[in-house]
């Protein structure tokens, strides 16, 4: 079994200091304003960057630990496997989010639309390509009647470790 | 420094035996067809999934080593920061894919539009959104140019360990 070890090359800055009564994705923060502090020794990496209008983050749930194989997710009242969740305790915690890129001065960006906590280690930006990213998506299982929830709910403790 | 482990959740399956002559990104590998082998252990959090069109699958380079924080991307001719590209040599080495999720078979999943090296570790799967995921995204930097050679252009050896 190959592992591998992650190592965080930024910090993500919020206005959430607590895992409770956050949004539970970017679109229930669209206007909430993040920085991501990129670590120096790796701010030569972000070069380019700033003619993107969204990058994909990349970072660690790191006030989680376990998992479960089924949940019942913030947007819905049964459980679900966790593969078709996007539940932040995973086998690997890894969370993703797309968020809008407002600018970028030498190692901090200024982003828009941020769900994540405050203090949340980063491991890796990635460009937004709408030509690899934005796929013709049309079915979307339980969040079809779900996903609109994302803008008004909250999360709760319901994945914190005890 | 917080680092943390990843293990690899499943095998993904493909017809690129090489790192190199592959296409660049599943733009370029539209009809190609996968099989993400999920670890029994892990199978029974697939349960629901097959409601999505689109998954995004996350995965270890695990045929790389080091980075370097500026390169020359497969579809450029100039140096570029490396957040700024979607090259696998990278501080941490995860890669990340949209794909056509076809079907779900027991821990099998079958998808279309696959870019990824057969033997790949996965890492993650996460539901495809599009309310979350398909933003109203309209600059692509240096990409802006050159993201349509991701169709025809294939890799090549530069981003091989030695």
């Amino acid at each position: 079994m190959n592992t591998t070890t992650i190592i965080p090359i930024g910090i993500i800055h919020t206005p959430f200091k607590e895992l409770d009564n956050m949004p539970i994705q970017p679109a229930g923060a669209r206007d909430v304003i993040g920085e991501i502090e990129v670590f120096e020794e790796f701010a030569e990496g972000l070069q380019d960057l700033d003619g993107f209008s969204h990058i994909h983050l990349l970072y660690h749930f790191h006030k989680n630990s376990g998992y479960k194989l089924k949940v019942t997710p913030f947007m819905d009242t049964v459980e679900r496997g966790l593969f078709a969740t996007r539940a932040p305790r995973r086998p690997n915690m890894i969370g993703l989010s797309v968020v809008r890129l407002e600018s970028v001065r030498d190692n901090i960006l200024r982003v828009r639309g941020i769900d994540v906590l405050d203090g949340t280690p980063l491991i890796d930006i990635k460009p937004y390509v709408a030509k690899f990213d934005a796929v013709p998506a049309d079915s979307f299982g339980w969040l079809d009647e779900n996903a609109d929830k994302a803008e008004t709910l909250k999360s709760d403790f319901r994945f914190v470790s005890k």
